[in-house]
């Protein structure tokens, strides 16, 4: 199986596909071609995430001002609670995001 | 932070280090620079294993007699106590694992 391959078609908005995990961890991969959180949404969530970018681009924002541009190979283990959004993610190509959520 | 940047020099053999996670998860990446288990050893791991490939490439070879060719984007969640072991990685270029231990 590759996290490249057998994409979600366009026009499906972003698509979320649980690869892996136990009760307590999910890994899952996630498919955005443009899709960004809505205005003034932060996702605030009880589990730790830890995200990789395998193609595309992003830009995660955090509530406390930080701001990451992610492409291949990048990543970010957000802490539970620590508020972010997706202020962007690539128009030209699909990003690809494996997401690991675990914890607290 | 980037998988594929500051790998650890070549010579050092297979490396891990640990990126994130808990104490029921641990997330690692690992770099391997040909390295390969050794003759007849099989990992048989209390934990399953998600492994992805970031570059390079490698071949698994479980006890069951499955035989796995990976590259980028390519990932196998191995089951707790299914036995496998580390066939070839490529000699060429590092090959860059994320692992994902968890469970059981």
């Amino acid at each position: 199986m590759n996290l490249l391959r057998d994409l979600p078609p366009g026009g499906a908005g972003e698509v979320t596909e649980r690869l892996a995990g136990n009760g307590a961890v999910r890994i899952e991969r996630i498919v955005s071609r443009g899709e960004a959180s809505p205005a003034g949404f932060w996702y605030d969530q009880d589990e730790a995430e830890f995200v990789l970018v395998l193609s595309g681009g992003a830009r995660l924002r955090f509530a406390d001002g930080e701001v990451r541009a992610l492409g291949l190979g990048d990543w970010v283990d957000i802490a539970p609670h620590r508020r972010h959004r997706v202020d962007w993610t690539d128009l030209a190509q699909p990003t690809v995001w494996l997401a690991v959520f675990y914890g607290p």
